[in-house]
């Protein structure tokens, strides 16, 4: 049990980690912090704190444990700042989904006293803000660490701790491992939906269009609706892997469009190999559920 | 009220039009049709067909309205039979999303006395197959209807009120119209879903990817689950315009590919943009849906 948690970052994963936290008693304490105003009292409200701070620095005065959970580029600062304002001792870990820069900042900036963890849960929700915050959002997620050879095993303890009360899988990667894949498996898919998004509302036809609209559309551009600065900062923070991920996509898209075009009747069978792929994906993800229940 | 009407193709839309009508008490019996054995009465079973029959003749005789809901390949063979199968005065339509193709194999093969309206309920599911049929599957959903100037204003009524007793919300759309707009929003998508499913599965570390891949690729991949024939279908009859659809949704790819790679800070704006169209489309749907209710 930890006796006090900060969270900086009250959004949808900083609060649903603060109400996990809670319900599962894991914490004496949790003290949270939010740049926006009023975002404190209202994460005090929903449960999801027990003590809102009105700095980054009171938030972190004697908490073991210090969660990072705004959007990655806010993240520079934040280290540098808690170079100073941590408790030594006090173990340091993010929740971003970019993981190599998180790591550079935290190596650069932080002293050997205050170890860093980067983390990254794979959990998410159409909806943001810590109205969208969900005690149970961690519940059977993967939740990737990627320690460093610089990262001390009692810290790298500390963590998984916090996994466990969360109810969610570890797994550990290198940083760079960690980057390319999500990239292809988190950031393809969110430019993949802004694109389609844009797509459609940049057509001249899109007024008429946008009423024939159904369920695939709405699926499709769901991510689309996800924050600006949050992707934003992803795509600054992991440019390299995003752009060999986006160049594959629209190699795969250029064929079919020639496929297309040519009136391809075995284009049926690309769509059969795909839709084996997602099943097979869907068995998987379903296995490793069940699997760590029992 | 129907005295008969005739479903040829019993999958999730057929089923549904089935278990729809019926529910509704819209019809005095409902006849169903499938190429695969066995499908019939499953149907029957499930209460989404009263009859089901060992041929399209069968099916048709003595029906008022015929409805054709298969892929769209199957479609033109259809129209051939129906051509003398069909009693006179029948009304034919069908559920394809893509139009022009279908009306043009209706106006070569059928005669005068049987008339042809080409329907598309803006409806799915992440899921196939009779097992999946729904009654409210078609509730509050945009049905288009897309008569030519060769549709009798009576066979135009029947359809009508085939959609009335769905709860749905028709649209009249020239054919043309229709087939471009529904490349964009549904057509596009699927494809993009899929595309994305085969990028990902081509990868060679898609193994290892695959664990990390959370909601926000299940949904962008839900698409690519669905039936590769009726993909193939759309795409064959459907083809310039998906194929200019696919220009432009590869060319905002290529630019947001070339800003991520050039580490543009501006790229927030963009997304913003896209989140902002996401909301406006949301709000433009809900408010459909409600005002339909009152």
């Amino acid at each position: 049990m930890f006796n006090r948690v900060a969270i900086i970052g009250l959004g949808l994963i900083g609060g649903s980690l603060g109400l996990a936290l809670r319900q599962a008693r894991a914490a004496r304490q949790v003290a949270g912090f939010d740049l926006y105003k009023g975002i404190g009292d209202r994460a005090r409200k929903l449960g999801a704190i027990d003590q809102s701070c009105a700095s980054l620095a009171e938030a972190a005065r004697g908490s073991e444990l210090i969660i990072l959970a705004t959007p990655v580029g806010a993240m520079r600062l934040l280290l540098q700042q808690l170079a100073t304002s941590a408790s030594p001792g006090a173990v340091v870990t993010d929740v971003a989904s970019t993981k190599a820069q998180v790591i550079s900042w935290a190596e650069e900036y932080l002293p050997a006293t205050i170890p860093f963890v980067g983390g990254h849960p794979i959990a998410g929700k159409e909806t943001s803000g810590i109205e969208a915050a969900d005690a149970t959002l961690f519940k059977q997620c993967v939740y990737c660490l990627t320690p460093t050879k610089r990262t001390p095993p009692a810290a790298l303890e500390r963590v998984a701790a916090l996994i466990d009360a969360l109810g969610a899988r570890m797994r550990f990667l290198e940083p760079p491992e960690h980057d390319g894949m999500v990239a292809g498996v988190s950031h393809l898919p969110f430019i993949a939906s802004i694109a389609l998004m844009q797509t459609a509302a940049l057509n001249p036809a899109w007024d008429d269009a946008s009423i024939l609209a159904g369920s695939g559309f709405r699926d499709m551009t769901r991510l689309a609706a996800g924050s600006p600065e949050m992707y934003r900062d992803i795509c600054l923070t992991n440019s390299e892997t995003i752009t060999r991920w986006l160049t594959d996509y629209i190699a795969v898209l250029s064929t079919l469009r020639e496929r297309i075009a040519a009136h391809d009747v075995n284009l049926g069978e690309v769509f059969a190999q795909a839709q084996k792929a997602r099943n097979a994906w869907q068995v998987v993800q379903e296995k490793a559920k069940n699997g760590d229940q029992k």
